[in-house]
């Protein structure tokens, strides 16, 4: 069996909306099958249609090709339980994909189980070597970028990209995913997790990445966001990333409702107006990029209460928004490609 | 001979005010004296009082014991012909500070030089291990807290701190200079270069250090700004600086009469009333930091044309203006004490 078949590591997590986001990115739009999550707090259970076992030994009839670290973790690091974990699953034949910021190939122990057991530890959050500043060349190419930018971490900013970057293909668009980070990567097989480049050169990671998706033959790129220009944690990643990527757009991706940054209380949202005009007024001088259209996180409200709430956040900020996730990518697709369409063009590049 | 006496490696750029400001800087602040610079280019002429060698070997007469790398690369590599020199300086039984991203004690052939020669590589911009997302402490220490932030790189953001911490210790004052970068490192001998750290980690790292700020005792600290919010490669830097190190009050700096990021045609400055709203709009909600004051490096100008340039900035902005290099630091200090005791007080921390 040469296909990959992912066993999903969600230990305690599996349901966790922040914490359990690779998991399910995965399972949703990786294009290799998830066939098993491992979550020893919710055996007999299933995530997203895949079924859920105690242990990494009960999976192991379902053929396992590929161990995937599912969680992320605040600051990134293995809490000490996995270890065990890990072992198991080196014992068992399995290559390893873990993107934390913990690097499995540099811990002498697990480097060695692997070597014993013939099987592969990839660290999807390494960055490359030789990364530097950027060179002007994200305002060069002439691949049209739009970058997904949000008012909180984990709450939908991939997934948009994702969503949008389908529907785009979907209508015979030549579109990219460009992946910027751990969960990315594994859908996708390539990218840079920025958030792990030294900060030095994060904008120059992200310049690599848009180079990389228009020479991937993308026309269209669909850059994933990380954090958000008010995260008191990873605001530097977002602004990094806005600079490097030299969007034409901004997709602007919302909780439905939420006020305040998620574990920070005290750190209120500005509101979704003030959002567009800090995004816009922070963009590149030579590309000032707008605000195409509103993304909003439903997940959490009836379809009514859904409705209501696009309504209101197209109502406040006078932009397209809607759930492309519930209701469908197409509307804000459009909204992106006229928003590029009405792009003034850069001037020819000095630098 | 105990004490600490440095040769400046400044090879071409002894007098390029971006690339050799870490020369200068440790010329200038620096407890340690600097006995002389080497810069092949400029033998004969002297750095602010400190005679300029063709070679290391010229300048071992006036007992040298520690070579400092004192310019700065973009990308903070070696340029090739460095080595040598590099060589010379530990063939000659001289210890190596170094500032830039590449680090001299992880290239064998050097290290291995330097082990033979009983001297030491100390790698200024080599991070701590440990590091993690902010812990909210930025918050709860009682020091006061100012940032120099600014219009673009290498206008005088480390000397503007450097010249108001000097100003309050003077007058009493329990005041700390807290370095962010490696000429700051260089002279007062401690801190983290924020630009060398895992982009993850940045406001966590800003964090750690105005910690170790109050620690030392610091009442008042005079947090180093790197970048600019506004600088197409090092934007996320600063933001991250700005977010973690929790400032109550910025000095914005900016280099009278510039309109355009240096070495980036065609990125325009905004005016400096759009900058003291972006910084002010951008500053954690939690701790609503005003702009303190102005400080304007007027060193390309006639002492009249700087008086005029620094009265022009305040009107445009309202705010205290000065260039406390050339005419003291008094007026900037007292500007950053009103606003530090104008602030409403943190609420009590929940997280």
């Amino acid at each position: 069996m040469s296909e990959k078949r992912y066993l999903i590591l969600a230990e305690g997590r599996s349901r966790d909306p922040h914490y359990g986001k690779t998991a399910r990115g995965v399972i949703r739009y990786a294009p290799d099958p998830a066939v098993a999550v491992v979550d020893s707090t919710r055996p007999g259970e299933s995530l997203d249609g895949v079924p859920v076992f105690a242990t990494v030994q009960e999976t192991l009839h379902l053929e396992p090709t590929t161990a995937l670290v599912g969680v992320a973790t605040q600051g990134g690091r293995f809490p000490p339980a996995w270890r065990e974990l890990l072992r198991h699953c080196i014992e068992a034949g399995l290559d390893v994909e873990n993107g934390l910021h913990e690097f499995l190939a540099d811990d002498p122990e697990l480097a060695e189980l692997a070597r014993r057991h013939d099987v592969e530890l990839r660290d999807l959050r390494r960055p490359p070597t030789g990364l530097n500043v950027p060179t002007g060349e994200n305002l060069t190419i002439p691949a049209k970028i739009a970058l997904t930018v949000g008012s909180d971490c984990a709450i939908g900013k991939k997934t948009v990209a994702l969503e949008l970057d389908l529907e785009a293909r979907r209508r015979g668009l030549k579109s990219v995913f460009v992946p910027t980070g751990q969960t990315g990567i594994a859908i996708a097989g390539w990218g840079i997790a920025v958030d792990a480049v030294v900060s030095d050169f994060l904008a120059g990671a992200a310049e690599l990445l848009v180079v990389e998706g228009q020479r991937r033959g993308g026309e269209l790129l669909f850059v994933e966001g990380q954090g958000s220009l008010v995260h008191p944690a990873y605001s530097g990643v977002t602004l990094g990333l806005i600079h490097g990527s030299a969007p034409h757009a901004f997709v602007l991706c919302h909780r439905a409702g939420a006020t305040e940054i998620e574990g920070y209380p005290g750190a209120p949202l500005p509101s979704l107006s003030e959002l567009v005009e800090l995004h816009e007024r922070i963009a590149l001088p030579r590309r000032r990029a707008c605000v195409a259209c509103l993304a909003l996180n439903t997940a959490h409200l009836s379809e009514e209460q859904a409705r209501t709430a696009i309504a209101a956040a197209a109502e406040e900020t006078g932009l397209p928004a809607d759930d492309p996730v519930r209701f469908g990518g197409g509307p804000l697709l459009e909204a992106v490609l006229a928003a590029i369409h009405a792009q003034v063009p850069v001037q020819a590049a000095d630098h």
